[in-house]
Order: C-alpha cells, then sequence, then structure tokens
C-alpha cells in the first residue's frame, strides 16, 4: 500500500496511491496519518476502504509529506560505510544518533529554504522508516519487523558549517525549516521485496552526485529498530533517517554546497523520487 | 501566574495555582496548556477566568509537567562554567544544543526509570524556558523576552554512559522513558524578579549535590532563544533546558551515580520544587 497526503500545506487529506494516476481518499477513516492513526493499526485499517472506495484522479494537487508531523525525527550518522570514508570519519562502532525537530518536514516536491547565514548547504539522501507501534526493549532484532510501517524517501538537508563549527553537537546544523523533505508515500513493507537492497540515487541540478544502496549500509533498519528501542520509546509514527551514501556535497574534492536556484532529484528504487528547488534566506 | 496540570498520567486537566492550598480549574477555557494554547495567547487567556472562578482546594491529586508533551525538548549543554570544569570539558564558546525525546517528559513527583543496561545514572537541576510563540530569527537579544511563556524546574536525567561512550553525540544517554521531570509549575515571567539569579539546589537522598544559581549561566535564557531562533523555528510550547549548576554525579570524585531507593529532591526559587523516587529496570 502507497500511502499520500494531498492538499495545502497544514490541510492535507490522507490518501492511498492506486496507480500513478488514481487514488481512494481515505479521510472519512482516518483524519491524517498521524501517531493515533498508527497507533490504531496503521495502514491495515485501510484495506477494506481502498478495496470499495472510489477512485479519483490525481488533479495536480500539491503532495505533502506522506506522514503528519512526528513526535520526533530520529536520525542515524555515518552509516553507509563509503560515506564514513569520504567525510574522513572513522566507520562507527554503533549506531551514532541525532535528531532533527519534528517541523522540519515537508512536502517531497516543496522549495527547500537556505537558512541565514548558511555557507555549507548539503544534500543526504536516505531511507525513511516510519514506525508503527510504540516501541521500547525489543528483545531481538527479529522483532523489529513488526514495530516498521513504512518506508519513504528523505532527504536529510544539512548545514556543515552550523553542524561541526557551532558547538560539537550536530543539531544545530540539521534543523533549519525545510531541512526534511520526505515522500512522496509511504510504502508499506509488503511491497517491498528486500529493504536492505534498493538502489538509492540523488541529482543536484542534473548532475548526478549520490548512487548507492541500502546493501551497503553498516546496520539495517531491522538492527537500527532494534538498537534505538533499547535507549527511548519509539512512538507511533516516528521517523528515522538512516543515514546517506556517498557523494555528499561534504564528501567532494573540492568541496561542493547548494546555491539558490539548485534543484535536487532524488529518490530511491520502489519509494519514489522527489524534486526541490532550492531558494535563499527570507 | 502559576499554570499546573493535575491527575492522572495522560489525563491531567489544566488549572491556574491561586495560593498553596487552592486552584482555578481552567479547562473550560483551554483543554491543555499545549502548542495551541500558547499559539493562541498562553496565559493571558486564562486572567477573567481565575479572577472570577471558582477556587478548588488541592486534594492530593497527581500533579502532572505543567505543560503538555511539546513538539520539541531542546537542552543546553555545559552552559554553567564551574559545570563545565567539573566534567573535565572547555567552557563552550557559543550554547551546545542537544534535544530530548518529547516523550521523556514526566510530572514532578513521578517515579524516574532507570534504564536497562544503565550504569551511569546521573541528575541534573535545571531552568526550563517554555517558549510562548512561534520564533525564527530574532532580530535582537531583547526580543527574546517576548517570545517564553514562562518558567519551570526540570531535572535533566542522563546516563553518562549511554551520553559519552556511545556514538559521540549525546542523545542515547538523555531519551530514556521517564528521564525529564518538570514542574510542579509553569511560572509567567512577571512573577519573576529577575530569571538571571535565582537559586537552585538539588539533593539525593538526603545529601545536598548541587547548589548553583541562575546568575552563574554563561548564556542567559534570552541569549539563548535568540541563538536557537537563527537555527530553527521555534513552536509555542517547545522546552528548552539550559543547562546545569555543577554537582552532578559525574563531577564528584569519585563519581556518583544514582541507585534504586534513592530519591531526588531539587528546586528553583521562586519556581518550587519536585521529589522523585528512583526506582530499577522494567
Amino acid at each position: 500500500m502507497y500511502l499520500m497526503r494531498i492538499g495545502p500545506p497544514g490541510a492535507e487529506k490522507p490518501v492511498v496511491r492506486v496507480d500513478d494516476t488514481h487514488y481512494v481518499d481515505v479521510s472519512d477513516v482516518t483524519p491524517d496519518f498521524d501517531e493515533r492513526f498508527f497507533a490504531a493499526g496503521g495502514p491495515a485499517l485501510l484495506a477494506e476502504r481502498v478495496a470499495t472506495g472510489e477512485r479519483r484522479a490525481f488533479a495536480g494537487e500539491r503532495i505533502g509529506a506522506p506522514i503528519a508531523r512526528p513526535h520526533q525525527i530520529l536520525c542515524i550518522g555515518l552509516n553507509y560505510s563509503d560515506h564514513a570514508a569520504e567525510t574522513g570519519q572513522a566507520v562507527p562502532d554503533e549506531p551514532i544518533l541525532f535528531t532533527k525537530p519534528p517541523n522540519t518536514l515537508i512536502g517531497p516536491y516543496d522549495d527547500v529554504r537556505i537558512p541565514r547565514g548558511s555557507t555549507k548547504p548539503d544534500w543526504e539522501v536516505e531511507l525513511g522508516i516510519v514506525i508503527g507501534r510504540r516501541t521500547s526493549y525489543l528483545d531481538s532484532v527479529e522483532e523489529a519487523g513488526a514495530a516498521i510501517a513504512g518506508y519513504c524517501v528523505v532527504n536529510d538537508v544539512s548545514e556543515r558549517a552550523f553542524q561541526m563549527e557551532r558547538g560539537g553537537q550536530w543539531s544545530k546544523g540539521k534543523s533549519a525549516e525545510t531541512f526534511n523533505p520526505a515522500g512522496p508515500w509511504l510504502v508499506t513493507p509488503d511491497e517491498i521485496a528486500d529493504v536492505r537492497n534498493l538502489g538509492m540515487w540523488l541529482d543536484v541540478s542534473g548532475t548526478r552526485r549520490q548512487t548507492g544502496s541500502t546493501a551497503t549500509m553498516i546496520f539495517d533498519p531491522y538492527f537500527l529498530v532494534h538498537h534505538l528501542s533499547q535507549f527511548m520509546v519509539l512512538e507511533p509514527g516516528d521517523l528515522i533517517n538512516t543515514g546517506t551514501p556517498p557523494g555528499v556535497g561534504m564528501g567532494h574534492k573540492p568541496q561542493i554546497w547548494l546555491q539558490p536556484g539548485d534543484v535536487m532529484e532524488l529518490g530511491i528504487d520502489g519509494l519514489g523520487s522527489q524534486r526541490q528547488r532550492v531558494v535563499g534566506p527570507r
């Protein structure tokens, strides 16, 4: 199942994508794809409505992030060994955890705004995991699958000077408004043959910058959910950005940074693609 | 004005404390002290209701955190020069930012639960700031006061091994359930003569462990709100833990860690006091 939210920012309605041109409105089943929806059962609640509901044609509506603003956005750092190498940092012994403010979440085709004072804005195509149930102290990695509602493409937009040169922790470089495009869809796990073997890519203004595969993740999605559940209670609808493959601007020699007018296009096999225009500070 | 939330976890009702023994129920003005409440005007909405409402006697109800689960909990590290010294770290050039999951928020007298695998659980009495309006790119430190809804006591409970020895970023050591007691009250700024000169203290099982004053903060509340607003959009109801004075367990020689059965008591002049029993992992 492919979950989407369409409509103006802050007034998106939840729908299920049937094919490239049609959807079923499920706003009579749930007002949104939010914590309450996932806690109540999530996508499983929608099957009957999708089977019997009226199919409508997409009519150019804006596409929002496929989930409502979550309780938290967790991020994993340096989770591809070749990306760790390009940034000059050691491959971590265990997942590195940092966070983004939930209000950084935007739709997959919305503009990304460079923050004031920014000198090193950068891109990161990533696999996003959405949590499907309240999850704590999983006993095994095998149990993690049942805690996952689905997957989506995310762009973990970053400001490297804010991240690396402003106090030692990474949060400042991950927090600016518009810094977390997600979507176009939340794809349920049954639609994906193997989440540990999905090709991924990112172009900046027509030049391929990132090429990778989830096959080279150091810590796979099941490992991550199990691991995080030992340190905190994950809430339904929480989003986990799982790290980026090689090719970020920071890793190029010389380094390359986003400029106003750039266009980022990115995607992951089976999860769809995004396109964001980069705009200057407000 | 002193805002409180009383009742069972997850079913607290918003009230205004009139004196040590009486309150006015304001649940007919707002269902909760949450993002929507603060965005709509916050405490100013309650004045008429408090002036004319029925005064009820406290009857032993549980006291919850004085705000609903916020959009985010931001935390400032090493913000007292003498605390930085005791941890062996340099005084920072600018605020160090990290975060806690919003679901760590609990009431001021609730139990604090040591997480599984913990070896170094620690305490931190702190001044909490609650944001009163959507805030971004403040032009000056002077504007920050108008963005602050009030202040409260928080205990920024920490697990030092998870914080320092598990990946380099601090989040893992700040995220366990029950790790952010707050309250008993949210105190509006007009009730406080000078937030930059408040005594603060913390006892563990009857022994004074922390003694300090907000007068020795490196970056004061107004500086912090202005600074953070340059990196992100602060939402109404967001909570900022502003750092802790000397005397944490990590700073003692030899180091001291919380044990099941310990009792933490802590307070800040004018903001009330808390008391938490420490319990073992579930």
